[in-house]
Parts: structure tokens; C-alpha cells; sequence
């Protein structure tokens, strides 16, 4: 259960239901996730946020589907099931195959290994790493 | 300072010293970053971990510089500035560019930031992304 | 399911029934939520963290309903389900309104976004911080 | 040392002139950290990330001050040294006095202590939580 | 549900299946819990982490039961609802009693939240820990 | 810096001081470290989270030094650099050898790669851990 309400269709204001449609349009689909029916409790939250997503996660340098891996990988790290979930999908259906799949999670695992290593040895930076 | 030696030529084993070798050939360059002399203490842990990383983050089906990136998001997420340190150096050594860098902070923050989101009101994982 | 049996009333030795007895005095309820009938599997335990809870979480300089929102922050960034859940439902016990929920998200997700942007970036504390 | 550059006034684009001057006159100081300059090396996102600060820190529902705490607690569960630094600067600017503060060290130490305890025991969420 | 399939006996390849039999064998048991169905989509990972993870956790310096319980720590403070589980019942299993249960709680919640007020208070380390 | 006076003898007052006095001699030293000094801007808070620390770090059913091992355990998953220098300088007092230090290594490195992997793949909790 949520902390906050999930706010439905009918329940949702005006500038609410802007935002769902612009999702909609955007991603091709007529399904509307949770978490925006979470953050439309506070419709100007929802409108940033969104926005931000819109323009940052498509387009410009980094192809589209390396930035829902990236995605993966924070939400993984900050323990986030819902992201996890949600932007696998997203990278999914944006190409990411079993094989890229498996090895992002390789990489993953990886990188968790040696975080925890480095911390709990108290690895000076290199001299060369801050030039 | 480290809570273990940082293992220099002159007191490294034939095992640690063929391990060096193995990274400096690999990696075409004569330095050794501080990680792998922290580990040389367990030179058995040294050589699996070398291997590790060796034969994830190249190769495979994803591309070397965006590993790099993926290692980048977790290291932030778990807050370990040396591995944020060392593999940002790596991704830059790889091509990435500035822009790519930007873009990859936003996404980083982004995620951060909902990440937090979906925890704070404990958002529901929506059936579609179970099925 | 609890690694740790959830002790019931029937179960439970004097020393938790008096914890227990005290933590329904002071929150003018029956209710006693699972965490303390985990916690009771160690009456020692039990004792000596509603006291601190107890302690800390009223009075004193901070208004209640404040250090109820900190708790949420810290809980989230924690990613601990439970603990969102719980002390959510005690802010608003307190009088959280839906507004200052709404901000409350606002807040941790941005804070969420610049811990990560600080950490990628590794941006050096100036020296003002310091003095 | 930064994974950017810090980006001196001599070097600014317009662009970023004009929202280090925004934060100047907001904040009545000439003073500007370091967090602002690295990001300046993605002007959009400098911009941007400004604009949520501002909207979000100040005015609203939840005093100014209560608002910094939040970030401090945020900030110390993810482990943002910076962070931390910064946003205990500006509570204390915000008024928080040297009570306030040691009682938010007990609250957030205490929030870190039973968050740890929680998932330890993997105590499940009570029905009453999720009405 | 997992972002993964979780491979069953008669859908694993040879390699797999040799890997399920040494960990049957390895533990004595004819269960293969959900970790290494996830797993096994990606066969080699599979076969190596199983390598490491059987050559860690026993024998060596450090008794098995303490190993699991170090394991119990980390997931904690990682927030791996599985591994607690998982590990939790390893330690059971390898003759952990309630009464180090519950100290390890003790110890795991002490220092969940020393490690806030440390991060908190920024607390520099003292000279005499680097020497 | 700390964001706390680290409050030295000739600043303490009669009740700090006498927790300085405790602590040099239930460890056997003059050594106070600035975890204690920082800690000491809130003498109440002090002395009980010494007490804490006294009673749960020495005696019971968990040997002294593992307890230290677990506390390195916990302090490194969440990034806490004074806490790892602290408690590997305490474990190596009360008798942890290279050995098993770089057997603690592994264990903390292979529990946060799994830790990882297990978030990643959102890998179910099998039902026989639950029983």
C-alpha cells in the first residue's frame, strides 16, 4: 500500500489529466504506472517530474536504452524494487536483450563487489585520478 | 589511509607481480591504481577479482564505455568516491565526452531523485511489470 | 515473515508486558505495532529502545510532528518499508496535512538528487563549510 | 579534486552568470559553493536544478528551517559528506540552534538504529499501516 | 516476481544442472533455492559465482556460523530483504542460538546508527587510525 | 571538519568528563577518540550511547572480536570511513590477524555483489525461508 493516495482517472484535476495524456502520447500506450498516480497527489510535483523524465531520459548523447541500464543499476543500488521493475521493463521494450541483460547484471554485481571492497579497505584516491 | 598495505613491486609475490603484469599488458600502461596494491594482501582475492574484472568489463554484448558508465551509477549510489574516481577516468579513457558525462548526471540525479520518491510513498509495483 | 519470532501477549514475559503497558500509556492506544513484538525476543532490547524512542521522539526542542517527518527521510533513505510505513502514519497522527506530506516528498526527492549529483560529480566542500 | 571543473566566474557562459547571480540575490551573499560551479558545466541542468531548489527549500507548508533538517537527515543516510556540510550551514543560517541540533543527531541516529533492526528482523508491515 | 526467469530442472542446460548437483552436494540438500534459478539464466555467472561463494563462506580463518552472520550485516545495511533471509536461515542452520541472534540485532542496530551520528557529525578520524 | 565542537578536556564538564574517565578505563588507555569528543556537545546523549557501547560490544554469547568484525561489516555497507578505521583498528586489538582480516574482505565483497544481484533480478524469497 502506499503512503499516498493512487489517484484515478476520474479523481484527477485538470492539470493532472494534462499530464497522463502528454504521458500517453509520449510513450504510445494508454497505461498510466503507479507512481505517477502516486505523485498526481501533488499535480506541480507530477509536472516536473515528469517533465524532467520526458527530456532526460530520450534523446540527446546516450542512447536511450544504455540510459534505462543506467537506471537499472542507481535503482538497484538504492534499493528501489518499484524502479528496478519498472525500468527493466522500460529497457526491455526500448531493446535491451537476455544476453545485454545478463551481463549489465554482471557488471552490477561487479561494481557492488568492489564498492564494498574499497570502502572497507579505505583505498587512498591515486594522484593521478584527481589531475 | 588504507586500513590494509598497499603492496609495492619490491614486496610484491612472483603470484601479485604476474598479476600486475597481466593489468599493465591488458590495460597498456605501467601504472598500477592503488585498488589492486590493496589487494595484492590477499593474492589469491587479487587474482579472481582481476579476472572478474578483466573478463566483465570488456568484450560481451555491451559496449565498454557504457560499462563504464553503469559502474559510474552504482559507485554513486554507494557512495564510493575511489571507484567514482577511477571509473570515470575509465569511461573517459573509452570516449566519453563531455556531453555524455552531463547526460549521465542527470540521469544519475534523476533516478536519485525518484528512487527516493517511490520509497517515501512506497509506491505499489504495477501487475503489467510483473507479468 | 519476521526472522525472529513476534512474541504475543500470551507469550510474552512480565518485563515485555510492562514495556508493552507503557507503550500503550504513553500512546493512548492498545495497538503494539510488530516491531516490538519483534523486539521482544530481547526483553533487554525492548526495554532499552522504547526508552530511547520514547525519549527522543517527544518533547524537547523539535516539534513532535518535525521529528517524525526527519524519521520518514532518513527511513526512506534507508529504504526501509516498515519504518516509512509506521512513522508516516505517526506524523500524520501528529497532524501532518496532505500539504506538508506533498512538500515532505518534494524535499527528500530533491535531496535525494543532489546527494547523487554531489557524489558523481565528487564536488570538494569549500572551505567556508569548514570553518 | 571534482570528476568536472569547477567553473570560475571568468569562464561562465551568460547562461550561467545569470543564475549565479539569481542565487546571489536570493541568498543576499556573494558567495557561491561549489555545487553550483560544477554543475555549470551542463548549463540546462545548473538552470534547472537551481530553479527545483529554489521553489522547493523556501515558503510552503513546512518552515524553512525544518526543511534543512529533512536535508540533513537525507543527505547523512546517503552518505553525502557535502551534503551534509552545506545543508548544516544553512540550517544553522535558517536559525537551527545548538539544541535543535544535537536533538536532530539523537533523532536521526536513533532512525538509523531501528531502520537497521527492521530489516534485520524483516518485520512485516502491520495491517493497520496499510488501511 | 523476478526481472528474471527462474530456471527449472528440465529447463537447464547440462552446465547448469552440474552446478545445481555440487550445490545439492556441497550443502547435502536436494532444494536449489530462487538465487540460483535467477542466476542460471546466464550460466556462466551461475558456475562462478557458486565457485566463489562456496570457497569463501567455508573453511578458512573465520568460522562458518560468523561468516553468515558478517553476511547478515552487509545485506542489512544493503537493505537485501532475500540475502537477510537467506543468510539468516544459513546461520541457523550452521548452529547460531536465539541469544546470538539477538546480540547480533544489538550490534547491527548499534551500529546503524553510530555510523549516522558519525556521518552526521562528520566526525574526522583520529590520527592514531591512520598510522 | 566536524559540523560538532569536538569538545576537548579543559571544555567538559563534570558529567562528560566522567564518561572520558570511564571509557580510558574499561579500554585500558588515555586515548579518547573524537567520535566521543564530537558526541560530548550532548553530555545525555553521551552517556547512554556509551553505555550502549559498553554493554554490547563486550561479553554474551558472541565473541568480542567477531563483534567488532560484524560492526567493519555493517559500517562498510554504509559508507561510514571513520566507523571502518575505528572498529578494524578495535578487531585488530582484540586479535584479528591479516588473515582473517583478508578473509572479512571477501566475505564483504561477496556479500555485496549478491546483494546486488539478488536487488537486480528482484529475486523471490523462496518459501521455505519464510516457514
Amino acid at each position: 500500500m502506499a503512503t499516498v493516495k493512487l489517484i484515478q482517472n476520474k479523481d484527477a484535476s485538470p492539470e493532472v489529466l494534462a499530464v497522463f495524456e502528454d504521458i500517453r502520447k509520449t510513450r504510445g500506450t494508454d497505461f498510466i504506472n503507479n507512481f505517477w498516480r502516486a505523485l498526481a497527489t501533488d499535480p506541480v510535483h507530477l509536472k516536473n517530474t515528469w517533465h524532467e523524465i520526458k527530456s532526460t531520459m530520450s534523446g540527446g548523447s546516450i542512447d536511450d536504452m544504455v540510459k534505462e541500464m543506467v537506471y537499472i543499476a542507481v535503482s538497484t543500488a538504492n534499493g528501489c524494487s518499484y524502479c528496478i521493475h519498472s525500468h527493466t521493463a522500460a529497457a526491455k521494450a526500448k531493446g535491451m536483450t537476455d544476453e545485454q541483460h545478463a551481463e549489465l547484471m554482471r557488471i552490477i554485481g561487479l561494481a557492488g563487489k568492489t564498492n564494498q571492497l574499497v570502502n572497507a579497505m579505505q583505498v587512498p584516491v591515486d594522484e593521478v585520478f584527481l589531475a
